[in-house]
């Protein structure tokens, strides 16, 4: 047996294992989105911030701040490649072509550059925070929760012998093909992996995507990541976030134009956009009252995204709605995300397929699943609830207020004046002061 | 990324992927055995032929002849090396070491080789005969089952596709563990692994083992495999088997020698062997009358293994004769190793450890239990009811009748005959004959 000596002695010499090997391993809605701020919103300067939301879990103290570090500064180092970039301007998106300007692609290959960041460690917590132009900025999201989210999971493996490795994956894998043997024959199903940002690791994710696209058909519809569509020449999936409404939000000048930020941050979409592009995404102030106060031509756009609200009560409050404005919900889309697995993406889809266009984007439970699979029975490998949002905007606070009240964002007496705008109707888990 | 294109180009051309690698690749009983037999018995003339009892499963359509005739071939070309044989010579085995003479290895290298083999398809079932001399022939037993049953495993293998196949490794090796987990904390446990005849692959039977060393501490006690033993430093178990005194009762001249052979088979191996390796196996005739008859010198012996008969009834029957003979059951080993899984394996060892020095020797469902792990739930890969049995002695019919009435083997005459001589105590499923 003739060894590969060139390889085992580079092997020795590893400096630096990436995670992020591309600046197209990114969720495709922040290339979208890219363009949409690069269009509109050059000169504006935003702040971004990593937050653990399971602040128990002192994640410094699993994180080498130094390996963070090489991690951060490698995809800083990386620019789009000449091949990725003809790929981004000739491939066919959501069924159009060129949806990529020439002069985006232009400046993306020769301007765009990941902005430094700011990296501490505060009370067992990392600190992560981005500041800059917003063009550069919110790149960042993806590609840091990516890399903490991976370095955590190297973290909880350091100690486990080949063999037990071994043994993690056999579990994983047993695990997912559980999961497609309960979809592989459930007719009209549609699912795509949008497992990116708490994926156990770039391979994993690799993996599970691969297994899907070859098992599924066309109940598998692609990856909200980019380089795993360009790679393996599945859809990239994924619109618009938070983010627009948020920033615009925080722009407006008054109570009226905040009001009114939640549509003009579509008006300027569809300007940018269109087809199936036109994903609503309804929750960032309330959807209850995102429906009622919204012009009819909100209406005519293709579908809507839900996110923090109950997808059940969310996708019959669509549907009502769709009819209440004189739409056909049969010619419209509703996509779930939100900490789905298989028994929710069933449920759903026996819930409203035939009704709506329904679809799963299947994330976290996807791509880091690994509940019961230490083969020491530990839980280092549970994922994280690590965001990473948008904080600032010109240097005003950005607010997000959600369909649950627990989890709304942003300073508290903004979070007030931002209720007294939009109302809390329909939000859930709001606190009865008498 | 350096390919290794020497591989990759051997690959293209490859002949053959051996299923047996090395003459060692056998069980350590034969070996020993294989001594026994040429010391005492050198000139005698046997055939042994596999017998396929699940005769409902097409053996033939199942393996390609010709594929078969090339493992077989492989085999044939090999001999012992010169490494093997020091290991042989040097290693300790149950505590002694010298226990191959010099003069055998000696001629084990010059003199051993395989004879040919009839091979042939007669009614969809693979008809494969050896004949010839005893020292020679008795080798290919398990070299033959194990080829057979690695080629109905590539067989089965032979659609799937690469994700499928990881599929069914990963099902298989997340079943393995659960196993390990059930028995890793167990007190006193002692297993070894008997499973090469009926392995689902060589590689696969490694896997298995070497996962039992590195987890099982000394609860893993070895393998039967004496190629794993020596590749991996492990003990190789294994004494004796029914070959022995169904040649020895074949050769008996008349009844009462029949009856004595079951005796005399053992005093040889009292003149060849001593402490550990005297480990009695009563079932050829039956347990009950093998018991009532010995003499004295035969329940001095270290232990004994149970195969045919229920290993709880065994086991209460063997302590109870060795009360009865004024030896202490507590100072005595009893292996029982007839199609044992985890569930049988813990039930027995909490019903003898501490009175008995109780261990199992785990075959088939240890290196072959792909229940369920078919990535399309399809039933191929269930291990094969294969045996390759001793058939005559210098043209005589050997006999077995076991502890079962149903798993008697030999022509019907010549067990009736034995039935005649040794009787049907303690014998289950025997017919009630008014």
């Amino acid at each position: 047996m003739i060894l590969n000596l060139a390889r085992r002695a580079h092997n020795h010499n590893w400096a630096l294992d990436p995670i992020v090997r591309s600046l197209l391993d990114t969720d495709f809605y922040k290339l979208l989105m890219l363009q949409y701020i690069w269009k509109h919103f050059r000169g504006v300067q935003v702040t971004f911030s990593v937050v653990n939301r399971n602040s128990t879990v002192r994640l410094a103290e699993q994180i080498d701040i130094e390996q963070l570090r090489a991690q951060l500064d490698h995809v800083r180092s990386l620019s789009f490649k000449r091949s990725e970039l003809v790929w981004l301007a000739g491939n066919t998106f959501y069924g159009v072509r060129g949806i990529f300007e020439p002069a985006f692609l232009e400046w993306l290959e020769h301007h765009f550059r990941l902005p430094d960041y700011l990296l501490d460690v505060v009370d067992g917590q990392v600190r992560l925070e981005f500041a800059g132009e917003w063009t550069q900025v919110t790149m960042w999201e993806i590609y840091a929760l990516s890399i903490l989210s991976e370095m955590k999971t190297r973290y909880g493996l350091r100690d486990l012998s080949e063999l037990e490795l071994d043994i993690l994956y056999a579990r994983a894998k047993t695990r997912l093909w559980e999961k497609i043997e309960r979809m592989r024959s459930v007719e009209g199903l549609r699912i795509a992996d949008f497992g990116t940002r708490r994926r156990h690791s770039f391979l994993w994710q690799e993996y599970v995507v691969d297994a899907m696209q070859s098992t599924l058909g066309e109940r598998f519809t692609g990856t909200s990541n980019t380089y795993l569509a360009y790679k393996h020449d599945m859809e990239a999936i994924g619109t618009n976030a938070h983010e627009l409404p948020m920033a615009l939000a925080a722009m407006a000048n008054n109570e009226e134009e905040l009001l009114q930020s939640q549509y003009k941050v579509l008006g300027l979409w569809q300007q940018t956009y269109g087809g199936a592009l036109l994903m609503l995404l309804p929750d960032t102030y309330g959807s209850t009252q995102f429906f009622r106060h919204a012009p009819d031509w909100v209406a005519a756009w293709t579908g809507l995204r839900i996110d923090s609200k109950e997808p059940l009560v969310a996708g019959e409050e669509y549907i009502g709605w769709l009819k209440e404005r004189g739409q056909d919900p049969a010619r419209k889309r509703l996509i779930a995300s939100d900490g789905l697995d298989v028994e929710e993406i069933l449920t759903l889809h026996h819930r409203f397929h035939g009704r709506i266009r329904f679809s799963s984007g299947w994330g976290t439970l996807l791509t880091n699943d690994f509940r019961d699979c230490h083969p020491r029975g530990e839980h280092e490998l549970e994922p994280l609830g690590l965001i990473c949002k948008l904080q600032t905007v010109n240097g005003r606070p950005a607010v997000k207020l959600s369909d649950n009240y627990q989890k709304a964002t942003g300073p508290a007496e903004e979070i007030a004046r931002y209720r007294q705008v939009f109302g809390v109707e329909g939000v859930e888990d709001v606190p009865v002061l008498v």
